[in-house]
C-alpha cells in the first residue's frame, strides 16, 4: 500500500521490480536511508500508519493481486506494450462501494467518450448502458462529465451495478460536481482508484487510469470524441489489449462523431448502433445471429420472373392470367406455371373467379 | 435497337445468345413467323422503322457496345453472378443530354439513397455530391427523390456534369415531378435508359436499373436507407461487380441509417464521412494519408516523464527547474535533462531569468 501510494501509475520500471523482487523488498530499499528514488516516483514519504487510518477513515478498501476481489484480467498488463510509456499492472487498488469488483469486471463493458458531448451523445450513451445493465452487463467508465457520466447514470437506472475508474485518489471526487453520483455509484457499484487518498488527477494519471478502464473490461464502446479527444487513448489501450473494440456512429456533420468515424473507417474499432450488437460481439459464442430478422424480406427469394409476375398483381382486386402474362411480359403458360408457385409460396391467391389476388392483411403480404 | 426494345433489361438468356449468336440472328430468330419468344421478352412487337423515328423525335441516341461513348466498365456485367436472376451487359443504351456517358462515366462516382430521406442525408448528399463534383467527379444517381435528387443538384452546383440512369422510357420520366431536373441534367450531362420510349417503369426494371448505376461508377456512396431500401440492392450490385462500396453513417436514432450501419458493421461498405475519403478510396494510387493532420497531436510523441514534466508548466507565467521537479515529481537532474529535451522539440521555452514557460502562440503550444 505504501509502495502503491509513492508509484506513479503504469510505471514501467517499477512494475519490474515488484515483479523481480516483490513490492516489500522494492519498498525496503526504497526507505533505506539514503537510496536514491528512482525516477517515477514521487519524491515525498509516506507514513505507513497515517495512510492505512487515512483508508479505513474514507471507508476505503486496499486490494491487492491475489486478494479474491482482485480482477484477473488486470494481469494482461503485465508486459503488455507500453502507451505513453505507460504499462504495467497496478500494485493495488483503492476501493469504495459495495459491489465485487472482480465479480462486476467478469460481466462488464466499458462506455466512454468525450466530456463536451452532445445531447445525442447522452442520449445514446444513456440508452446504451441501459440496455445492456437490462442485459445484466455492468458499465464501466470514468466518471467524467459527458458520456461517462450519461453511460453512469444509464445503468443506474438498470439492473447492474456501475463502476467508476478515477484518477485521483478517492476522497477527492474529481470532478467534485459528481460528488452525489460518486456516491450513488458506491451503493452497489465500486468507485476505483489506483492512486492513495489525498493524490490529485493529472493528465498522466488520466492515461494511466484510461489503461485499467481498458483492462477491467472484454470490450470499449466509445460513444462520442472529437478528433483530440482523451477518450481516444481508452481505445487504444483496449486495443493493445486484444479487448473488443467498438464506437458508435453518429452524424457526419458533428465534430463529436469525428474519431468514432475514423476509428470505424481504419478498422481500429467495430460500428455498433445498439446494445444488442454489443452483446453479440461480447458473447463468447460471436455472432449468431449476423443480421436483424427485419432485414429479410420474402421478395428477395423470388426469381426475376416470378417477381415480374408478381408485380403484375394489382394492390387492390384481382386480375386473370392473360391479363397477368400480358402485363408482366411472359407467355401464358409460364405465366400459369409462376402464379401456381407463387401461391405456393403464399404471395398470391385465387379468388372463386379464378383470378389472381394478393392475400387478405394478416397472410405474407409484402407490398 | 429492335432486340433491346423487347427484351426485359438484365434478361439472362437473351445475353447469353446475343453473346453467342449476335443480336442481328437472335432477332431475325425471333422474328421468324411462328417462332416461340423465349421467356422473358415482351410479347408485342415492335416495328422497326417507328421506333428509329420515335428515337429521334426525342432526340435521343441509341449506343451499343463498341460504340466511342459506350462506357467500357458495362462489360464487366457480362458473365458477372447475378443478383435476383438478372444479370447481362446491357444490348443497348437510350442517352439524352449534351455529355459523353463514357467519359464521364470514367470519372464518376455513385451516390445514392433512401427515396424517403432526412434533411440530414438530403444535406450530407448534396455537400457530398458538391465536393467531390469541386474534384472533378460526375455524380451518377437515379433520379428518384430523396437522397437521388439531392445528390443531382448538388453535382449540378458543382463543376462536372451528371448523369441520371432511368428505370423507365426517356420520354417517360419517372417521377414525372422531376422532369425538370431531367432537363437540367441533360444540358451537360446524360439521361439513361436500357428502355425504349413508351416503356414505364416497373420493380424489375428498377432492379435492373440498379445494375447499370453500379457497374458505370467505380465507386458507390449509400447516404441513407432504411432497413428495406432499395438503394441496398445497388450497393449489392456494386460489391458483386468489385466496385468500391461506400456507406454515410448517421444517428443511429434515425431509420435511414439503419442499412448504412448495417453495411459498415459487415465490411461490406466502407465508412465515408466527408469527400476527402471517398476520393482517397477512389484513388488508383490508394490512401496516400491515412489520417488527417489534425489528428496528429506533439505530445503524443512525448514519453510519460517528459509529459510529466511539460504538464507542470503552467499555462501562464513561468517556473524554475526545481520546482518544476518538485511539482511533476522526477529528480531534479531527470527534470533539467527533460527539460532540454522538451526545448528542443519546442514544447517549452527558457526565459530571461531562467526559468521555463510554454511557447508564446503561434509556436508548437499544444494546451
Amino acid at each position: 500500500m505504501c509502495l502503491a501510494a509513492v508509484v506513479e501509475p503504469g510505471h514501467p520500471a517499477v512494475a519490474e521490480a515488484v515483479a523481480e523482487y516483490g513490492a516489500a523488498q522494492v519498498w525496503a530499499s526504497l526507505t533505506r536511508p539514503g537510496s536514491e528514488l528512482p525516477l517515477g516516483l514521487r519524491a515525498r514519504t509516506v507514513k505507513p500508519g497515517e495512510l492505512r487510518e487515512r483508508t479505513r477513515a474514507e471507508r476505503l478498501r486496499f486490494v491487492i493481486p491475489g486478494d479474491a476481489e482482485w480482477p484477473a484480467p488486470l494481469s494482461d498488463l503485465a508486459g503488455c506494450e507500453p502507451v505513453n510509456q505507460l504499462s504495467g499492472e497496478p500494485l493495488g487498488l483503492w476501493l469504495a462501494g459495495g459491489g465485487d469488483l472482480a465479480e462486476l469486471a467478469a460481466q462488464s463493458v466499458a462506455v466512454v467518450g468525450s466530456r463536451a458531448s452532445t445531447p445525442y451523445g447522452d442520449t445514446v450513451a444513456a440508452e446504451l448502458a441501459a440496455e445492456l445493465s437490462e442485459s445484466g452487463r455492468s458499465i464501466f467508465s470514468g466518471g467524467a462529465y459527458g458520456i461517462d457520466a450519461a453511460a453512469h447514470r444509464g445503468c443506474l437506472a438498470g439492473r447492474t451495478p456501475t463502476v467508476a475508474v478515477m484518477a485521483g485518489g478517492l476522497d477527492q471526487p474529481y470532478p467534485t460536481g459528481h460528488r452525489p453520483l460518486f456516491d450513488r455509484i458506491a451503493e452497489r457499484g465500486v468507485v476505483v482508484s489506483e492512486l492513495a487518498p489525498g493524490e490529485h488527477p493529472t493528465r498522466v494519471r488520466f492515461l494511466a487510469r484510461n489503461r485499467l478502464i481498458a483492462a477491467l473490461t472484454p470490450g470499449t464502446v466509445l460513444v462520442e470524441a472529437a478528433a483530440r479527444s482523451g477518450a481516444r487513448n481508452t481505445v487504444t489501450w483496449a486495443n493493445v489489449l486484444g479487448r473488443i473494440v467498438m464506437a458508435v456512429p453518429g452524424p457526419v456533420t458533428s465534430a463529436t462523431s469525428v474519431t468514432p468515424h475514423l476509428l470505424i473507417r481504419e478498422s481500429e474499432a467495430i460500428l455498433v448502433a445498439r446494445a444488442s450488437d454489443v452483446l453479440e460481439l461480447l458473447s463468447p459464442l460471436g455472432r449468431a445471429n449476423p443480421r436483424p430478422p427485419s432485414e429479410r424480406r420474402p421478395t428477395d427469394e423470388l426469381s426475376a420472373d416470378e417477381l415480374r409476375v408478381f408485380e403484375a398483381v394489382p394492390g387492390r382486386g384481382s386480375l386473370g392470367a392473360g391479363d397477368l402474362a400480358l402485363k408482366a411480359g411472359v407467355a401464358l403458360p409460364t405465366c400459369l406455371a409462376l402464379l401456381d408457385q407463387l401461391a405456393d409460396q403464399g404471395f398470391l391467391v385465387q379468388n372463386v373467379l379464378g383470378q389472381w389476388q394478393l392475400p387478405p392483411r394478416g397472410g405474407q403480404c409484402v407490398r
